[in-house]
């Protein structure tokens, strides 16, 4: 039997497994105090007896005792309780896998630094399993991927990508006009990545450096790449990133989304067209699977298709994923020699690996938005997120290998000319200096929990099963308090692990007061109270304005009997909002247990709320 | 008596403190699952005795485990002794400090993130008073500072609030033209960043808002704002940060350094004197506090200086200090109350505090370098390097606290109106999600070692005084290997705690042979051989060429005795370097045994070499 059992990696709810994870721990301390001990064992010990009983040391180890203890403290009291596997639904946290927390503490006691080989032989070398996973994860057999330091880092990369690869043509123009002299500028802009990496294939060493410094690195070409394009709910990442790396927010155009709050793809292909027409190139267009407030997956397939399309009039844009939350989902779709399952064998698959222990209904367009992952030329995918694995450890994965040698540098301190580039990761990457311990533990979770149904799938699986229940317990849910009933809506059906929804008093058609309503519960319900620890119900919450959304969210407002002329005045609703990472809602009793707990504490918060 | 005694606070080069650190691991360990047991001690617990004794989480827990026993051979077989207390002599690495570790792994335990005040109530107040240290450290009384991923993204930030704020004068011109009528382009491009902090600050929000989409984040002006001026030895993040903001290589000019490895401020005043005569504007200049290859600190009082001169005559350039490296050492200076100590009053501050315990040179120039910072716009500060805090942890400072409300973007899931917004540090920064673990390691590093004589000055003291000594023992040091002599030539004074050398056989003035003895020597006294673990002698090595470093080697070729021509010839020179951060060398028979062992090893790798 391969399929992991997900209670047995981590610490759990209750401390359940606290004891396995200290044996493990202090069994792996040992192993790394016997390496210090063992190291050239007949050299003179740099601390001698003498020097620990001195007033000094003493007096030290005092302080630092008591700098630990407010440690301590502090945690404690400040701290929020997502390891609860029913109390918490709020942000995409939840307690960390085991197995990344030991390799975590125990790869830091050598405290190796991935920019280069010669600072983490061990833990460079697991980075570099780490890229092959990503790449077998988004079914990319010529792609590479490594760690960052959190998917903003990763999305400004991606960006970075589409910057300095769609300015190639423009350089090469400049540098070596024959080399392009039969193609426009416009189809040197519309160039696909790979026909641009082919192109520089022909390259010697010398001409490529020049045609680099040509690149969009000189600060030249910026503002001729055009328009990057990202869904209307954008996360400010992408603002930010526009912004840092100077393409700049004029250029970004943001298209609707629909009543599913996935990207309208009609819109984007009659936007780029509008474009083409006005001959204002498209830089890239950016597709959220998973995102921050819904969860739900765009459509990459239909925007994939559209490129081709497209690619046939001459239009070409560079595809980024945005999978910092929902990238570890496709181990879903993934079996054991990491081929993508057809559609019509899901239920059988997940029947095979126990998957689901309820109905559980995956949607033939998320499906497809999954698998059209691999077409992008970059994907941002978090392990900090649906990795289970502790922050700070976001990633990136890109289609083509080769796409590295267009942005890399190198620092004379860590090139070694006999060293293969590989081993200089800096070189490559946005970042420099960078945790090996990070590699470590997303390493390991990656063997223990393998990118495939039998290892992260098993546990997506629960999270995925446990929102759609979640969403059905809601969707029954209603309150009697103070005399009046209290309703509540679910958001659509939701295409991941997030539920949204929103309470509401019976016949009430005023969304400023359900809105007030739901703020009013959010903070009953959350740090901003304080004493977290003491709450018996926590979430979070999001705002759909209008600004952001357009008019999706009134099929939503109308669902709850709110008029539409309401959501035209208030131009906002709030909702209450959950990422379900608890990988313990499987489990019958545990569901039935913590529903009904958090439905009392519901009420009681909104007898408090509607006093 | 208040002065840190630095044997207390490492786990030890052969694990010495071991127990200890065991000991206070295991105390906090169990301070966390009583945390978690005790959070509503009526729940149900997810994970029961009979799960626990199912097949399945049996096979797991097995498989698990032996995914760790990997993970140990792998870490062991693959690190490097930096612990030891003198066999490594290589990169900015050493162990890390036992109460950062211990606070890392006891708050991953809960995984805060500190990109929001809602994920990590703890550690997001943790990280606001590391800001606090920094702008203390610094003499900044009106700076903020936080934790970054690493010094290159530290370095990015830096330019990044460059780049916005000087582009903030053209964006008023845009859309504000009244509020700027009396001023040139010319004189718009010369605002301090005190003048346009004070501008804006008589705007309304919505002002506020209008000019800052015009602001370099729209894409516009990031070309017009002028020259990013770096020492020719540049550190390749500020190519990589020139690239990724979009301002460009082509702003980038590289200011040759003298023979002590320093910017050269006279060449800078001509430089930035050229340029102004042709009207082009100076974005900003980068002296460096401790540069990576020989620990050079930059004349930043005279650049400071001339910034004062300029100023008188309309031109203005932002300072950046890349203190990544050097910019704990200001320690040394700080007395109890934070306030910088008089030149004149050093000897006997360093006598009444007991840090050094040997003579130790401090040169009034290195001094004034390090007071100079203070009148920085920004500095990067990386905890992960003479902080001794496990990676990742870079970090930045700037002067003004305002400064931050020109580069802030707000994300609607962490913005709540009613929080305050310092709450919400995703909003100011370049990055995003963060760990909270982070800015527990720091903080706790910062509260056991305070950032004055008391703490961090103990032990950057130590690092320096074994600097200083180390280069002394190696002046000293010749070898007889197969009837030849061996001289060691170790480069100028050294600023920090880092030392370079070259060997040389006797007699040799063959600059292509010199290196690649050295070369040779880094190869049998590294990573490259395999098996680091047996060791004797440890170094990394750096290589000085005419394109990065001009002709200021010349000074150090000619004392090994080798004709300038040689050094016309080669194009460059390979030395040993090693950064010494061991705080174990201040006792003599640590430092007596170690060099005496070194040299041994030192002996036999020559023998192998020049068989």
């Amino acid at each position: 039997m391969k399929d992991m059992d997900i209670k047995a990696v981590f610490i759990g709810d209750k401390a359940e497994n606290g004891q396995v994870y200290r044996m493990l721990l202090n069994k792996m301390l040992d192993e790394h105090l016997g390496w210090r001990e063992n190291y050239l064992p007949a050299d003179l010990p740099a601390i001698s007896e003498a020097d620990k009983s001195t007033t000094s040391y003493l007096t030290t180890r005092q302080h630092m005792m008591e700098v630990l203890d407010e440690v301590s403290e502090r945690m404690r009291a400040g701290s929020i309780p997502w390891h609860s596997a029913g109390r918490y639904w709020g942000q995409m946290n939840a307690e960390t896998l085991m197995p990344a927390l030991l390799a975590y503490h125990f790869a830091m006691l050598w405290n190796p630094n991935n920019v280069a080989l010669e600072s983490s032989m061990a833990t460079s070398q697991m980075e570099a399993e780490i890229g092959e996973d990503f790449a077998k994860l988004f079914s990319m057999p010529n792609g590479w991927g490594h760690l960052t330091a959190d998917g903003s880092i990763a999305n400004l990369e991606g960006l970075w990508y589409a910057r300095c690869i769609k300015s190639i043509p423009l350089a090469v123009k400049e540098t070596y006009p024959e080399k392009v002299k039969d193609l426009s500028d416009w189809e040197l802009l519309n160039l696909s990545v790979e026909e641009i990496l082919e192109m520089i294939e022909t390259f010697t060493d010398e001409e490529l450096d020049n045609v680099k410094a040509a690149s969009s690195r000189s600060g030249k070409h910026i503002q001729e790449l055009g328009k990057w394009l990202v869904p209307q709910t954008k996360h400010y990442s992408w603002m930010k990133a526009l912004d840092i790396c100077g393409v700049g927010l004029d250029q970004m155009i943001a298209i609707p989304v629909d009543d599913c709050y996935r990207m309208d793809v009609q819109v984007l292909e009659k936007t780029i067209r509008e474009l083409a027409i006005q001959h204002i190139p498209i830089l890239g267009v950016v597709a959220v699977v998973g995102t921050t407030e819904e969860g739900q997956v765009d459509h990459v397939d239909q925007i994939v298709e559209l490129r081709e399309k497209l690619k046939d009039e001459g239009i070409y844009f560079y595809l980024h994923v945005d999978a910092a939350y929902g990238g570890y989902a496709r181990c879903l779709f993934m079996n054991e020699a990491y081929e993508f399952v057809p559609y019509a064998s899901l239920a059988e698959f997940y029947e095979e690996h126990h998957v689901f222990h309820h109905e559980v209904k995956i949607e033939r367009s998320v499906y497809e938005g999954f698998k059209a992952i691999s077409e992008a030329e970059s994907v941002t995918v978090d392990p900090h997120k649906m990795g289970y694995v502790p922050y700070a450890a976001g990633g990136i994965t890109i289609k083509h290998k080769s796409m590295r040698n267009i942005i890399s540098y190198f620092a004379p301190y860590v090139f070694e000319k006999s060293v293969k580039a590989p081993d200089m990761l800096g070189a490559y990457i946005l970042e420099g200096s960078k945790a090996g311990a990070t590699a470590a533990a997303v390493w390991t979770a990656h063997r223990v929990l393998p990118l495939n149904v039998t290892g992260y799938g098993q546990l997506i699986g629960a999270s995925i099963e446990a929102a759609q229940r979640f969403r059905e317990f809601l969707d029954q849910l209603s309150f009697t308090v103070n005399g009046k009933t209290i309703e509540v809506y679910p958001l659509n059906h939701p295409d991941f692990n997030m539920v949204d929804w929103a309470f509401k008093v019976q016949g009430c058609t005023d969304l400023k007061e359900i809105n007030r309503l739901n703020e009013e519960m959010f903070d009953v319900s959350s740090y901003m109270e304080g004493d977290v620890y003491a709450e018996r119900f926590i979430t979070s919450h999001t705002t759909f304005t209008q600004a952001d959304y357009g008019d999706s969210p009134v099929a939503f407002v109308e669902s709850m009997g709110v008029p539409q002329e309401e959501w035209q005045k208030e131009q906002q609703v709030t909702l209450l909002r959950a990422a379900i990472m608890t990988p313990y809602l499987t489990d019958d009793n545990i569901f039935a247990y913590y529903t009904e707990a958090i439905k009392h504490a519901m009420e009681e918060k909104l007898r408090e709320v509607l006093a």
